[in-house]
């Protein structure tokens, strides 16, 4: 057994063709196009198609998607009425868990290496109706399936939030699927990896990936981050939070920090432009941004020489929040589009270098020992 | 980046003082017990307490973990209803996992690193009620909260089957939890620990644990395995089903093979030995015996010069089966003993050495494209 560095780090769990990271550059690219490119130029839909067909699509090909969602985000209806069942303070990626979880016990005769990219393309616009629905739960209102529309974004924003989306909430949202797409292999990719490898099934290596998502450490910190915002008030009381919280207590400073990037995150830069020109409409969210500017001041001023700068969850939150969203959906909004990136990485696993993921453990402990019956002890 | 072997083969992800492993010589050891001896002298609840106390307990500390799971058998009814939502033809596992993950979803206020133990307890306690309900549901039964006994394998025969388990029964069941309570790292409790590893909570690393037990390379192969003696229905068709399926047609025999073991597994003699005496009792089951063994002695013949064995989920089967259960409950059988090696690990990763579980994929895609317009294309 080969001793490695905790948390696995540096470890090669597969080969990619998917994403490229160049932790110390700051360079994120898809199927090598530059991030900065796709938020640009490019939609939700396009790298949907590029990450799973290995090409941006041609007009006929991007319909062609297009009409798919719009006919898959339909689920049995025992999923909506088992997350309806839940309470409404439920915890949001744990009822998205039992969508996902419910969407597996109806799968019965799941195989891989069977259309699996129509099936993901079906999962992605399934994810939209059960995020929806997740979110019309915990509002308490009632549900609705995302309608058919020219954009996966739009419909999405529609069915949750029960109103037409302007044309600059659905760019942003669109933006921000994009930028939350995928990662290489973060820890919910990994646990999607470790599921799939057993060939079980699509479903349930989503919800594998769901139940490491949530944590604070992966995709929980978009919501612990902005929580520091609403914790900090006003902006003059951020150096006096930073000094207490942060450099006094010694907590982590949550958006903070990244296993691969060193320097800034690029999508952290991405996502600060975008909340720049959307908060510009709710002096809420304005207030917060600016709270954040002057955070990531502070953050960079102290941890910069350790490599910890902001990452794409320090201000993803401001645009969920000025899109409509409260704090407890940010992670369901990232698994949202992260979906797109667990399957992309089962599938090229599954299909091209398939083995089961069985690592070990050191053994540490007490040798033999020699049972004593239960009145002697 | 270092470039590991396939499917983290010998990759170590964590140390342990749990359970040890010699793959070469047939051993395995619950800190440092055999696992013989467990389960000659042992029961299941020395063993959850030596797993998570790292000791056997003595009377009073015995009497005190009883009383604890007695008392948390009941769940919210929610959990129970979400299972019942689904049809009866639903997947086991993945009503498992919509259980888990309603658990998960009003677990709110989860925090590690408080009284983790005693809230281990508690979920394997629960386990019993859903694994017992999931059975009930499939068998068109009402729900049926497992009921206080001095034994953990009673209360669930007790709720799962409607009858009164005879003492034969309880001690095979007790056994059998015994026998698949851990392994080290497997898929399963390598995809918890990842999910742990994000600090998300105990529900949802369950969760995961049991998306990747779900795929038959996995717990799923004790299903597979009995499917075979099923398919091969008579003792002189053995040899024929064998020839065809597994020498002519190259399928992988099922329950059999190991990463780590090259020799017998250890737990595979144990559930042959029980259930050479529980099929006596049931001709169905012991014709099913049969079969299995005539098929070890061939698979034994043609695979042991590759270090191919039976593993674990060989003969579980037959022991299931002669307790009442369908082939379909299998695998949760497996999750309902293994929840405490699951939980086991997590807590040791997390209390004692925890770091973010964050691997890395080599990245062998395209160099830098440039985006192409999309009327371009
Ligand atoms: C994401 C994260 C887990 C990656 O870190 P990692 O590679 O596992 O690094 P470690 O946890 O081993 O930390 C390395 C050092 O940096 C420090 N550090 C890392 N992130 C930090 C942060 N956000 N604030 C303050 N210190 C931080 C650690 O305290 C540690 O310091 P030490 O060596 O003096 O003990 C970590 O940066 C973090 O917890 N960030 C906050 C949560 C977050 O934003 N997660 C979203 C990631 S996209
Ligand atoms: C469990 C298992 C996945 C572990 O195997 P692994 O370490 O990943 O080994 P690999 O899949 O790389 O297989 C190694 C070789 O053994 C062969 N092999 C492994 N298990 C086999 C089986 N059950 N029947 C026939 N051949 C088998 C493989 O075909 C391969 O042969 P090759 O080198 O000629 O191609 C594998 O043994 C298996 O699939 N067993 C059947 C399912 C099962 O019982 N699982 C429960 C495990 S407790």
């Amino acid at each position: 057994m080969s001793v490695v560095s905790k948390g696995l780090e540096n470890v090669v769990i597969k080969v990619t063709s998917l994403t490229y990271i160049d932790g110390e550059k700051g360079i994120l690219r898809y199927r090598g196009y530059d991030i900065n490119d796709l938020v640009k130029f490019g939609s939700y839909e396009e790298t949907i198609y590029l990450m799973l067909y290995g090409k941006l699509p041609n007009i006929k090909e991007l319909e062609k998607l297009k009409e798919k969602l719009n006919e898959e985000y339909e689920v049995p209806q025992e999923v909506i009425d088992a997350i309806y069942l839940m309470p409404r303070d439920a915890d949001a990626i744990g009822l998205l868990e039992v969508g996902t979880a419910a969407l597996a016990s109806l799968d019965k005769n799941f195989k891989w290496k069977e259309n699996d990219k129509e099936k993901a393309i079906s999962i992605i616009a399934k994810m939209s109706t059960l995020v929806a629905n997740v979110f019309r739960r915990k509002e308490g209102n009632k549900p609705r399936i995302p309608e058919s529309s020219d954009s996966y974004a739009k419909s999405f924003l529609a069915a949750s939030l029960s109103k037409e989306p302007t044309p600059e909430e659905v760019n942003a949202m669109d933006k921000a699927l994009i930028l939350y797409a995928d990662h290489e292999v973060p820890a919910s990719t990994t646990a999607a990896l470790v599921a799939s490898s057993t060939l079980s099934d699509m479903y349930s290596s989503i919800t594998a990936a769901l139940a490491a998502l949530k944590g604070p450490l992966h995709g929980g910190a978009a919501e612990e981050a902005f929580k520091q915002f609403l914790e900090i008030k006003e902006i003059n009381n951020v150096e006096n939070w930073f000094n207490e919280k942060i450099l006094n207590q010694k907590n982590r400073l949550m958006g903070f920090g990244h296993r691969v990037y060193k320097t800034y995150d690029p999508r952290a830069k991405i996502f600060k432009n975008l909340a720049s020109t959307l908060v510009e409409k709710n002096s809420d969210a304005k207030k917060y941004f600016e709270i954040a500017q002057k955070l990531e001041e502070l953050g960079i001023k102290y941890f910069a020489n350790k490599g910890i700068y902001p990452n794409t969850d320090f201000y993803s939150g401001i645009v969920f929040y000025a899109l409509g969203f409260p704090v407890y959906m940010f992670t369901a909004l990232f698994a949202l589009s992260r979906t797109l990136g667990w399957l992309a990485h089962i599938i090229e696993y599954v299909e091209e270098q398939h083995r089961l993921i069985r690592p070990r453990a050191l053994y540490v402990g007490p040798e033999y020992r020699q049972y004593v019956p239960l009145n002697q002890r």
